[in-house]
């Protein structure tokens, strides 16, 4: 069995970056085994007795997988996987009809996305367990995941935009959740969209935008209520104020030297890139009072019918812009030390961390200061009528030798900020108040995001914290090129950090969130009811199951419950038909899922919960008897839970004829 | 927190099944507590701490995920997913070009199947760590896994057959890997294939075929060398002989009634069904004297080229059948209780288990009698030429009592069985000899398979059991009406079985395979060295990246290196063409992948591991200026590895122009 060594940790945690020194790292790893708690004492934290469940869900972003994870803590069990912008061939999503809508962009369907952070819904800056928020970062998209279901609810796409990274952060009641643009590209103020210009024009075109979605406090359902046209940094992460500075939301932005290619050199010429803070309330305000022009926008809003259980897809027309120059007091600018990453304001809202990658120290930034500095002008220089703060004007204090390559901050409920470390791949403990370092823990390898379950709102836990790696190398079994991303559980209770638990993630996570268990299971549902579905195509009794010709479609309106399938042989199928089999379970129990799935189709399967109407689309490419089956082992007798389908070639037109058992006649 | 109830247990674990008594399930759970290890000692037993490595590998298949899910024993941890038979959007697999061509079938390509059982590829009887063979139970196909890369490297249709549920069972040395037909089909004599034919004509014309692959020693390289048709049952599960028996393959049937609807009740009227016997020595002996046909068939082989790491798509043309009436010593049936559903030999070779899924008794054949019975005709009658012998003849005993619907059966190092009890949700250990009830645990719920590692072969372990349960209802937090599955792992090192470990699993896991981890980890693969890359277009230096027109086809041979893609400037793209990204990740050290992503492309990403090329199509739907990025966050300065691709309309014509970096001028 391997064993960490110095040299291992150099070439892996401490990736090179430039002239920066990686006496940090080295460090790091030497205190390493003095920071693991005793494995007997760690294991009894993390087990999770047969029987008992965790203390904490936690949804860990699926990053390149599009997916959603749910893991429980402490025992880093991954519980499941919520597909939002990516296919599942597991439970048929995005390749079922009802869930296709969902993939519907103004580019056509989108089978993918690289989905980044996944922030709870709030109320009162507190989670509430009622939705959570992630954003689909390559085609720029917002997804609500409902947490009573476990599924994704609803996908709006986000016109004028490209990339999503500093996406989806909540105000602190939801009041808006808000999406900015990553890429800088050409976008028209006329409402022409991204433009197609030369792309040596970079500095003198490309812009961003970030986007204001209102969010419905009763239903969740999203809207984009105005987006603000700005400079066209790279805009990367986000934060919202919270308590006193409630109505501001904060953004990180690099390449603000508009670089538009080599960005990894010419993205780090300026020392000092921006901070942008924006009132929120004051641009709705202005947004009211018909500031914001109404511009043409092609964009898609999809939503799950509830009753029906089906997407709909809804194709958007106009969105409202702001600009920064018409609306004063809006938008500042605030330096902070060059190519940043994360923002984190603390429980308070009177701090603002901003994590420099390429910085030295970490500057922690006043709201109390920025409004006097904004009251008294103190102002550098302004860029596109936007003013920029003077960056001593605003700072409260440096953090001095936090580490290399700080990237992202979070809060526990006693005053203490945890910074990751991506290039000395360990966690600093500091105190919020005096800045002071406390504590350092090795994390293996390049640790990017870290989360303490609330520790991005005012009610902070402070019992674990979750260190998410960029780099696995060694840490488990090895499993080719190919390796997982991993996780570290570190229990932040006491003085000193301990160690807890490696796992493995699903995707690359960049970012997680937690909440205590109860709050989210108390509302959750275990099936439903099949009184309730209003599926148009729904079979709700086994009596109704029947074959329908329509042209060259053919619906199957079948039914599933322990151990058979109604109808079960079906002739009159042609080669070349659209079959669309609508599968009703009719079980009312939890955990009964039916799954169907047809030979040599060229999809993949449905997975039916209890009461739910699935549908799958096959077109037959050959003639001969095709079974089809429950995929999901139901019961004893699930093996017994198959059927047939003939299929004749094209232009046979045999009558559709189909049947159940002996005891039914064949029906036509 | 809630806690197992008699009642929560009765209404899932206990399906209801008939007029079966639940008396034996209700027992089990009231003996829950005292079967739970002391919650400290099994913390102890499964925890492995941050930088420590699991002990076994465990490869569990994803059942309706079309996928094998990879675990650490006895953490229970995800290590990694493989895609075999379904798309994966986190790493392309399926959507990029390389990868497309393993998903190719006689109906076209699949993008989704059934994978059922993981089978570890054997020298001697013993799990050699080389290959694990795994089957596609929806469109019949048998792919192979390589173990140093972890990645699908072959993936065979087969013809004449429709589901592939015994599958893919391994002889003693890989001599053949079996593959039954799972849904009786009209399989044509004439190489016709599956014919289009009335569905009452079931009894009549419906059969099933038994595909006998040969694995190359050295490259593992899969070839179907000959097929027996068989009578119309639906083939179940497999096993082949071990030592003495080596020479045999066994395989379950059920439905030997041929009922052709409602197979749930119409499936379980004999009182007895059959076990196949199959010498395929004797099979492989009369294909090579000519008494196999040569007949059409039309099926697909696809190899992942070990070079180029493309898939190679082949289509063939014909297979060999052998038919049992022409085969006299070849085959045999043996009468087993009714709907059976495991077959089990012993690590002896001389006693074969086989579970009936209704049956009150599990009847324990004799591999020396079945001998003494052939020899001595000691037949029923025969059906198709295929004797059928005696029960009493060939039977050993049988286990009393041993529990409601027993399903499968392993073997430990001490001469004791573990038989899976779906109905009555427990697993019983019996000794093989005695054929003597020793223990009992119960197990939450209604369990599938059972793995104890190497417990399907001649050199069984004898520390863990890892039980697979298809209802999971209140074992972990609620995660709305879709649950995963759950396995829990039993230490059964002892006289009496311990319960240590609940963990969800990825999908269904149908069976697994699991072997001690150095007998992988020393072959395992760290990266892919660039002077062997030879694929077609690979660029293995900066300088060579570049972009070429032809026709409506537009190549990007694109180079990735932390922190920057070259080119990263391109122009001259029009909306409508085909454009394909071969990214080559220029590292060459361990976890350092590269990912690519278009915004706006109707596919997924790309995860090109380091020294590899892998190939993204994109066709543009909308003029505009597109950025492209790089998924996996590799370096401090990942967040600048992105560039441009200017799209403008069709028809523009603009020549084509791609850039890097100040240093290098515009290149056309």
């Amino acid at each position: 069995m391997k064993t960490l060594t110095t040299s291992a940790l150099t070439g892996a945690g401490c990736l090179l970056l430039g002239a920066l020194a990686l006496t940090n790292c080295q460090k790091s790893a030497l205190s390493n085994d003095s920071a693991i708690s005793a494995d007997g004492e760690a294991a009894k934290k993390v087990y999770v007795a047969p029987g008992k469940h965790d203390e904490y869900y936690a949804y860990l972003s699926g990053g390149f997988n599009g997916q959603v994870d749910v893991y429980g803590l402490p025992s880093g069990r991954l519980l499941k996987v919520i597909p939002v912008f990516s296919q599942n061939p597991e439970n048929g999503y995005g390749y079922n009809e009802e869930t296709k809508p969902m993939l519907q962009t103004s580019f056509g369907q989108i089978p993918w996305d690289d989905l980044h952070h996944p922030k709870l819904s709030r109320t009162n800056g507190k989670p509430d367990g009622r939705w959570l928020f992630v954003n689909g970062n390559n085609t720029p998209r917002i997804a609500r995941v409902d947490l009573s279901t476990f599924e994704t609810a609803e996908i709006i796409e986000i016109p004028n935009s490209a990339g999503q990274h500093c996406s989806p952060y909540p105000t602190d009641n939801n009041e808006y959740v808000v999406a900015g643009t990553r890429f800088a590209v050409p976008i028209a103020t006329d409402g022409s969209g991204i433009q197609d210009v030369p792309l040596d024009t970079y500095k003198d075109k490309f812009r961003a935008s970030l986007s204001f979605i209102k969010v419905n406090k009763e239903s969740g359902e999203m809207d984009i209520d105005f987006q603000i046209l700005v400079p066209g940094f790279d805009f990367d992460l986000a934060n919202g104020g919270k308590g006193p500075s409630a109505d501001w939301m904060f953004f990180t932005s690099y390449n603000t030297e508009k670089a538009g290619t080599l960005k990894e050199i010419g993205a780090s010429q300026n020392d000092k890139d921006y901070l942008a803070a924006i009132n929120w309330k004051k641009a709705a305000e202005y947004a009211r009072q018909g500031k914001a022009r109404e511009i043409p926008a092609n964009y898609y809003h999809n939503r799950m019918d509830e009753k029906t259980h089906t997407a709909v897809s809804t194709q958007m027309k106009s969105v409202r812009v702001l600009l920064p120059e018409d609306c004063p007091g809006m938008m500042y600018l605030i330096p902070v030390p060059k190519s940043p990453h994360g923002v984190d304001v603390d429980p308070t809202g009177e701090n603002i961390v901003v994590s420099g990658k390429l910085a030295a120290v970490i500057p922690v930034h006043s709201y109390t200061k920025m409004l006097e500095a904004i009251k008294n002008k103190s102002f550098d220089k302004d860029i596109n009528g936007i003013p920029v703060l003077k960056y001593e004007s605003v700072l409260a204090g440096e953090v001095q030798k936090p580490g290399l390559g700080p990237l992202h901050t979070e809060f526990d409920n006693k005053g203490n900020a945890y910074t990751s470390m991506f290039v000395s791949s360990e966690v600093v403990k500091w105190n919020v108040k005096s800045r002071e370092v406390l504590d350092r823990i090795p994390v293996y390898y390049s640790i990017g995001h870290l989360m303490i379950p609330g520790g991005d709102t005012q009610n902070p836990d402070g019992k674990y914290l979750l260190a998410m790696n960029k780099i696995t190398k060694d840490r488990y079994l090895p499993t080719g090129p190919e390796l997982a991303q991993t996780a570290q559980l570190i229990d932040i209770s006491g003085d000193k950090m301990k160690m807890l638990l490696d796992f493995p993630t699903f995707g690359e996570p960049h970012y997680a969130q937690a909440i205590k268990a109860d709050v989210v299971s108390k509302n959750s549902k275990k099936f439903y009811r099949l009184d309730e579905n209003k599926h148009p195509h729904a079979t709700t009794k086994e009596a109704d199951a029947r074959v329908e010709r329509k042209g060259n479609q053919v619906h199957v309106y079948m039914t599933a419950i322990r151990s058979h399938l109604a109808p079960d042989n079906i002739e009159g199928i042609q080669v070349g038909d659209e079959v669309y089999f609508h599968v009703t379970n009719l079980e009312q129990d939890w955990d009964v899922p039916h799954g169907f799935a047809v030979m040599g189709n060229q999809n993949a399967e449905l997975l039916v919960m209890p009461g739910q109407t699935r549908t799958l689309k096959w077109v037959p490419t050959k003639s001969g008897v095709t079974p089809f089956y429950c995929t999901d082992f139901c019961s004893a007798l699930h093996q017994e839970m198959q059927g047939y389908a003939r299929v004749s070639p094209k232009g046979t037109n045999t009558p559709i004829k189909f049947w159940l058992g002996e005891k039914k006649k064949p029906a036509i």
